[in-house]
């Protein structure tokens, strides 16, 4: 099943359910936004599957691809993890930061009051704070309890998206050594139009791990596309990591962290650190700059049958002075 | 003005307004929340003032104290500052982390879509984590726009509040060394039952500070009174931080850091590390446990005349096996 949020004007939007070829939708009566339908998933889901069902079977209304939101334009808590260790191992040596200890994935508290639609600008102040684009899966949870088992934990995951985790890699390294982590380096997010349920993905949901390539391009350039699979911890893991000391808010929201794999040489980055940090090992110092005003980066986590998934994050960045 | 949120059953409770001396109130018709409030705060603040004036005159029902929740049972942000220097250098040495560039405030996202009133019982799973109070004030903005200037900053500041960060130290370290800051080592914080326009501190609201001591007792006996006027930065300099690359969403919540004082040995502490560390210089390794299921804590901002200001946070920490 996959679900998205139509843009009424309202800071949540109206919940709406999408036939599995995006085409179509069909809204809920009993549930006017994603948040609302978290927060009684057991109730709701139902009603959305029912709605699902219709859709298979032709109903809907055209879907306003232009006029989708980010499944939850605003949530409650977002944890974003750095769950691929390809990835972490680059950071750490490009930031001079220690490796984490093996058994605990790496997490922070990200601004969550705002999460950007799949194709709006990303409206930033300085090309010199390092722009740089962030490919990730997601997870969205019901309440979860304090003290979950990672199996627990598993079930508790609702809903998958994708996203694209905005990062200022000039404020990161400073940030980072105070201990506090970010703050300024992490500004909104932004997040692919479909948020989908476990099942929908098929073979592609295992473990705990999206199991598909997520396919970057940067001003119309293939940049990327290292494969889901080789998360060193699975979302299960991350939800009970981030449930240890707290119950989570329906409507959570847990990212991977910068897809990454260990060939990233030939499969490509999901982010301009990760290819610096290459270029620190391979050439002495890095070699390609951050994202100027007015580029453009694309995201889509594609299936091996082509058919539309979390569909796709397309972006300009512009500057603040830009807006109207 | 006093604004407070009745437990009516909701997640965001009922938003009151209270008498100076917080004895009497009266609901808004308008504004059923207090978020609701703060995403209209121009229009919503006349007709709340008008409310106070009513109050003022000796209108209003009983305040039922036992049924106030945090002003804010949840927010769209929270972000904490650690401005108070003479807190930051204590941890600094107990942490083994750097001292930040003296021109930043320290600053972390923490959760928010939870905020425990000042009475309930604190549910954590483990003394082993070394359980801690931290005793702040805070200020409540309304929206803020990206790139504000600290002068600026200071009209966005709607309400003062007054909060218990509660802390896990023993996580926190090792959190802090990853780089990434604190999710486990920081749960829920709960805040004081009255928020308060700075108009209502009269003198006691200076150059963006609360120009106060905060009284905390630890099982009856007195911990510290430090005074809030020493902050390294303002409420005004932390609100242009947290908006340097970010818009701040209405009903952000902005934290000073652990109310600190340079003679701690004289005036005491907001929290146990800061003793600790001081018992670390002085006798070389701390002697103070953190806290026990059991223990209680509590903490008022006291006025020059007695007048009750953001009321009392006073409660028991219990370990989460206890619940019902």
């Amino acid at each position: 099943m996959k679900l998205a949020t139509l843009d009424d004007g309202s800071p949540d939007g109206r919940l709406i359910v999408v036939s599995p070829d995006a085409t179509r939708f069909l809204s809920c009566d009993q549930y006017a936004t994603l948040q609302s339908a978290l927060d009684d998933w057991t109730a709701a889901e139902q009603r959305l599957r029912a709605l699902h069902e219709r859709l298979v079977c032709g109903e809907g209304a055209s879907v306003p691809i232009d006029r989708l939101l980010a499944p939850l334009p605003r949530a409650w808590q977002w944890l974003d993890g750095s769950a691929f260790r390809s990835h972490g191992a680059l950071m750490e040596q490009l930031f001079g930061t220690a490796p984490p200890p093996p058994d605990r994935p790496l997490m922070y508290q990200g601004m969550s009051h705002r999460f950007l639609s799949a194709t709006e600008d990303v409206v930033l102040p300085r090309t010199e704070d390092g722009i740089d684009f962030e490919g990730e899966f997601g997870v969205v949870t019901d309440a979860v309890p304090l003290g979950v088992t990672p199996d627990q934990a598993l079930s508790h995951i609702k809903l998958i998206v994708q996203i694209n985790d905005w990062s200022l890699r000039v404020l990161a390294g400073p940030e980072m050594k105070t201990g506090f982590g970010w703050v300024q380096a992490k500004p909104a997010c932004s997040v692919a139009p479909f948020a989908v349920t476990p099942d929908a993905l098929g073979d592609a949901w295992r473990d705990g791990r999206v199991c598909l390539p997520l396919v970057v391009d940067w001003n119309g350039r293939r940049f990327g596309a290292p494969l889901g699979d080789l998360m060193g911890f699975g979302f299960h893991q991350l939800v009970a990591h981030a449930a240890s000391t707290r119950n989570l808010c329906a409507g959570t929201i847990i990212g991977s962290g910068t897809v990454s794999n260990p060939d990233y040489r030939v499969v490509g980055s999901t982010c301009i650190a990760e290819r610096r940090g290459i270029e620190m090992l391979d050439q002495g110092s890095p070699q390609t700059a951050y994202m100027a005003f007015g580029d453009t980066v694309r995201m889509e986590a594609t299936a091996s049958d082509g058919s539309v998934l979390f569909g796709c994050i397309e972006q300009r960045v512009v500057a603040t002075t830009a807006r109207g």
